[in-house]
């Protein structure tokens, strides 16, 4: 007899994860290998709850296409972490139990290094007891920060609208015929892949954002109104793309050092973006603004990467795959084919003890020496991940994403 | 001997203004009505230091398609208003000067209700002197804001990014199964039509954005936090659109007040959204979070409304066609056909005495009792205006917008 799947999501959402869903979904679909194919409503927290959806219904051609081009996370998410096996055995007794019940010959997460944490939990567990289900994991996060993979689905999405939004604002700040520094906060608290891409905005005639700074180097208020001070020296109009993480060289969080002085003591007073433009206005005396793009940033699916969609998909696919192969413990993973002239990527297979509570930073040799911007080596790295578009469905002006009544109160 | 043109543009961007340029241009070629266009960089004060770029170049179908999908200005902006004729009759004089040197036949200005007075100013003093140049004003804004026109070009794309992000946002905060507001600052001071929009981003399956402050009704932060605790008994997801412009019953922003705490006296390090964010988490403590559009919502233009981009041409023609005929002093302008099933506008002419220096706000009668949402009359009314997608193309994963070397440092 035929087995059953689960698959689940988890952690923060991306334009892509649905795409990685969609290819799960169409590969059980075309090969047949697991019968009904259980989407768990709120991550592993959907299964202790037996929160289920049945998604062979989805599978259909439109479905599948509609399903990979919405953003965020159709059967929802959760920030939850599995306990230890034997601080609470409870929760994996119950969980396999769960599994026999429903017949499941394999469970497969799509979600980050929390996520992959899971499944190497889960996975050490069905080896201990003797377990035939195969557990697989799917990457996913906007902020590339995951190892063993050469990026991550989500990113390229994600860098797509950052750096077709900086080109924008450059249209929008070149206008005027007056000094003027637009600041624009960008996420990633501790890697600086997101803010990174805001530099792919430059071209033959645009040369904004001039000053980049990423959580890797050490900032520095004083140089950093220095680094200002010479920008507007070339050009009236002077862009800064700035991470959300930066931090001075003891550590401390360029926005919590300001939020600090508030009567309040309210952290969220000050994003990064307001602090830096407050002290560009005081004592550069020039007009500032500060844009913060928050979480657009990784829910505009209509501007999402067809590369990213694509690897996506392919990651999702290649997890079913390889558990109907007799894989588990695992997760799928993008390489990159080195030295070709045009970008490949081939799936892999990455250990989750690589990759589990593991962060990947931006190598100190593709920022440059100020700490100010980043080399030509980072943006070649980026470039091939925003390129292609997809094709959203419109109706009534607005993308005709897939609708999900399951998650909401209607 | 054929007379040549000048065009400029004026006030803040928009994602359409470029569109009505094309428009001037594509009449100008078809119709053979002017020799030489001028585009005058920077706006009036363009025309006054003689910075001027040839647009004939760009007069074929490529270069027209492209501009009409490039956000912003493509000729630049200025924010100055001329002054009144009996105050400073030299800078007329000189005007009229450079126009007579130049061989101009006629004027066009894109722009709000600054750039409106502009053109009723030098079109009176041209009947004063007997001067023939004809002078036309082409109607832009984000804000929706002018008189004489059923909308202003520029509004629908803005509403159009900002009914997808709401969407998008939709979707982005329904996935997590526990309580979490959030609150989005959309763009207009004085007049609620960009608020409004966001309301279209519901459907039938999700009923966000449930609270919507236009600044046209009074606000008061006791009812907006009831507002908000009844929307969390029935929903674990609430979304609030609010403009940046709302008040209270004396008239104070509440962003202004919320600021007047703050011991630096920084007015501008509260924005409206932020403050009400602070105002949930103290007295209702449950999850918040602030969203500001910032500039995205008027230069996003790979989002553009098809519908808008055309009536922003169509507007460009109408104002060549009109003065070639004779006309001058004048705004063209849309009028909606009433009673028709399909929406449709045609062109008409505004009186400038009718649009300038004045502002067109939210009628009463389109905000609900309680002044926390809109109705369906304002609902119906924004619809079309977003409808249809543009073709951008895309170079490299980024949009290809008309490159702006005569703007930038390059």
């Amino acid at each position: 007899m035929s087995k059953n799947c689960i698959v689940a999501q988890s952690g923060g959402p991306t334009s892509a994860i649905n795409a990685s869903l969609a290819g799960v979904m169409d590969e059980c679909r075309k090969s047949g290998c697991y019968d009904k194919i259980y989407g768990a409503i709120h991550g592993i927290q959907g299964v202790m709850e037996r929160n289920f959806i049945e998604l062979n219904a989805l599978c259909n051609d439109q479905d599948i296409d509609d399903l990979s081009h919405t953003p965020t996370m159709y059967i929802g998410s959760c920030r939850y972490k599995l306990p230890d096996v034997d601080a609470e055995p409870e929760a994996y007794e119950k969980l396999f139990g769960i599994f026999e019940e429903m017949n499941i010959g394999a469970f497969f997460y799509i979600g980050g290094n929390d996520s992959m944490d899971t499944v190497a939990k889960l996975s050490a567990y069905a080896e201990k007891v003797g377990s035939e289900i195969r557990f697989a994991g799917v990457p996913k996060t906007i902020d590339n920060d995951l190892m063993g993979t050469d990026h991550t689905p989500g990113y390229g999405s994600a860098a797509k609208f950052i750096a077709t939004s900086m080109l924008e604002i450059s249209y929008d700040t070149y206008i005027y015929n007056a000094p003027c520094v637009t600041i624009v906060e960008i996420m990633g608290r501790n890697a600086g892949w997101l803010t990174a891409a805001a530099a792919l905005s430059r071209n033959d005639y645009i040369n904004t954002p001039q000053l980049v700074y990423l959580p890797e180097a050490v900032f520095d208020m004083d140089t950093f109104i220095e680094d200002v001070r010479e920008c507007l020296k070339q050009s009236r109009n002077v862009v800064v793309a700035v991470s959300e993480g930066i931090h001075d060289k003891d550590g401390n969080y360029i926005s919590a050092v300001a939020a600090k002085e508030d009567k309040f003591g309210h952290a969220q007073l000050s994003g990064v973006g307001k602090t830096l433009e407050l002290e560009v206005k005081e004592r550069l005396g020039v007009k500032c603004r500060s844009i913060e793009f928050n979480i657009l940033q990784r829910c505009a699916g209509h501007i999402a990467s067809a590369t990213d969609i694509n690897e996506s998909m392919m990651l999702g696919r290649a997890a079913v795959k390889l558990t109907a192969m007799g894989h588990t413990g695992f997760m799928t993973a993008l390489k990159r084919y080195e030295g070709e002239e045009e970008y490949s990527c081939y799936v892999d297979e990455a250990k989750l003890s690589e990759v589990a509570n593991k962060e990947k930073q931006v190598p100190a040799e593709w920022i440059n020496e100020k700490g100010n911007n980043v080399t030509d080596e980072l943006i070649e790295y980026i470039k091939p991940l925003i390129k292609g578009e997809i094709t959203v469905g419109y109706k009534d002006g607005l993308p005709a994403y897939l609708p999900i009544p399951h998650l909401t109160d209607h």
